[in-house]
């Protein structure tokens, strides 16, 4: 039920375009992958998600065993048909929002900030909540809601048995998101812990059986020696695929994600966690990732920031007020061509819904087609 | 470009089942008017809006005139194309949120408070305004934004302006909609300006040319003999429809109705301001009138409550959180044939905008379809 093949290698990089094969349909690589946070893609019905050209779906583990339950989802049928996705989804191992949510403490009750994939996008009522939310131990993590503060509990087999009633198809291991700000000391303890984490999780997955694939996730910070490492050992592990997680320097993302990609079977999709700016994808691609999801193209699309050839628009610029030209010449995305950046202007100044609509649909082509390109450049053998 | 025909005459009430043809197409009546303040209907894009069967669509000339100003709309090449709604459009006239988001003086300077059609919804900050945002005299009505307090003047030519630079098929009389607490001789008083004010705007309408069609606005508020002498008067111009304004008491106002359609022309078609509610709806054809334009169905939604044929469905009920089934079987809407009452409770207690999306789809279809059986009904002699 789960198949990669590798169409097409860059002779001059470590791009390469393949496709992706899920019970649910093929995801065509390099793909950007839809973030569905809470079981809805903010904004947009599923319909609009597939219009655009998005083939996959990431939905969170941590915020659905949290609202509405992954026992409820499972009752339902599932993801695909609780949210109506037909189409390939993947959740995530709840990992990273126990800690950028909370905050991990080592054994030893050191508070250790915790960056997450996007510490800077973090709200200070987050922030706030810092070394209070989550304690980590070798069996796992306890963490409060941060909806209600109740307590909870997640391990590997915990997360394993969340995502198969979730019944995503890609899945991942629960894995341990430290901070850049943890000193080496620390990562390496936390990226060996998730070495131990990926085995039991990886057990706990094939005890449970059933179609779904699972991913393993390589940490080690922003070192060079420890994301080899990482690499090594969780690429050595049979695995379906992998997520390259932790945070990265923007300047060299690319060489960090080469670091783990020249350590990695070269026959297994690469997942790059939380990566989403136009740039990043197109360093990412040429670094070997395959797939990549983020928050930030709807995120932005809400603040009324918007993808354009020429950077970022921000429509409540005074200039946009009355401005009848779409947001972008020649964009084929539904929102430019049939609205004006005057008609947006209005709807983000009058807080209308349909904005948050309009400009996530806006964002997310962009970015859909931008990878598209990206990979007819790989296949035409012109990245 | 505008014809009323009637297609067929209930024998034992006032209604009838027509068709309204104007320049964006036809309005089979009896018809609910889908509700699109700020040139957007909450929530939806206009394709959704068309798929639920909604024919017309009803935009705010005082919203619009603030914000973003009929200047620019017409600019847009008017209210169709800047909204991206090819179909029959009306705006109505201003005077109902002057008066309702504001307040009324008479000349002596004594504060009425003013009720407008729905005086219960209103925001208690609206309420916390009230008596210094309009001021009233013979020739229109000064008052503040209620968006940053600056100074405007409307006046029945004004009206006519902004409503020509909008550009809706069906476009309103300038009106003062009293409130039911005034007492009689305001009421009486205010209905004969609004007779003075008609004139005026049929004669700038006349003046300003072009293919709308202009509805006389029939007030007298709760009285059956100011209700009888407006519609007489209102009745007698020439008028190509007319709108029935003002508060009615929900026990009796199918009566009230009736008063104002024994007296109006029978070959024009009849529009019930800002009434809504399914009962009301059903009440307000027997009595003659031809469509209904309400913000309820949106505004009930985007807080949860849902429309069923056994009653109103709050979807935040405990009873909603684990329910499979649609909000309501054999619903043909798209909410009810892809979602479960659970996916919408959890998507409200997320805060999710697909929440109000979805339940806005099924409201409005609900009333939709409602209209669409009694038009059935009417055509078929069972009403």
């Amino acid at each position: 039920m789960f198949n990669f093949k590798i169409e097409k290698k860059s002779s001059d990089s470590l791009a390469r375009a393949g496709v992706i094969e899920t019970p649910h349909g093929v995801i065509e690589t390099p793909a950007f992958v839809t973030v569905g946070t809470k079981a809805t893609v903010k904004a947009l019905t599923p319909e609009m998600v597939a219009s655009l050209g998005a083939s996959v779906v990431l939905a969170n583990t941590y915020h659905l065993y949290l609202q509405p339950g992954d026992e409820l989802v499972k009752a339902a049928g599932g993801l695909h048909q609780f949210m109506n996705w037909p189409g390939p989804m993947m959740t995530d191992s709840g990992g990273f929002q126990v800690f950028s949510l909370g905050a991990a403490f080592g054994e030893g009750g050191v508070s250790k900030f915790v960056s997450g994939h996007d510490p800077n996008k973090k709200s200070k009522e987050q922030a706030g909540n810092i070394a209070k939310l989550a304690k980590i131990d070798e069996d796992g993590v306890a963490f409060q809601s941060h909806i209600d503060g109740s307590a909870h509990r997640l391990t590997p087999e915990r997360s394993m048995q969340i995502q198969h009633n979730l019944g995503a198809d890609i899945i991942f291991a629960f894995d341990e998101c430290t901070s850049p700000l943890a000193p080496y000391d620390y990562q390496k303890e936390a990226m060996e812990r998730t070495h131990r984490w990926a085995k039991r999780s990886l057990d706990e997955h094939k005890r449970l059986g059933g179609p779904q694939a699972l991913f393993g996730i390589v940490q080690g910070g922003r070192h060079q020696d420890l994301r080899q490492e990482s690499s090594r050992v969780i690429g050595g592990m049979d695995f379906a695929g992998f997520g390259i997680g932790g945070s990265f320097n923007k300047e060299d993302m690319g060489t960090a994600v080469s670091w783990v990609s020249q350590n990695l079977p070269e026959n297994k999709p690469r997942h790059l966690l939380g990566i989403g700016e136009p740039e990043d994808i197109i360093a990412g691609v040429k670094s070997g990732a395959d797939t990549f999801d983020c928050v930030a193209p709807t995120r932005m699309a809400r603040n009324g920031a918007l993808l354009t050839a020429r950077g970022r628009l921000n429509i409540l610029n005074a200039s946009c007020r009355c401005d009848l030209a779409p947001i972008e010449e020649g964009c084929g995305c539904y929102t430019c061509q049939n609205y004006s950046r005057a008609y947006l202007a209005h709807l983000f100044r009058a807080k209308e819904m349909l904005a948050a609509t309009l400009a996530s649909i806006h964002n997310l082509y962009y970015l859909i087609n931008l990878t598209k390109r990206i990979r007819r450049d790989v296949l035409e053998g012109r990245l």
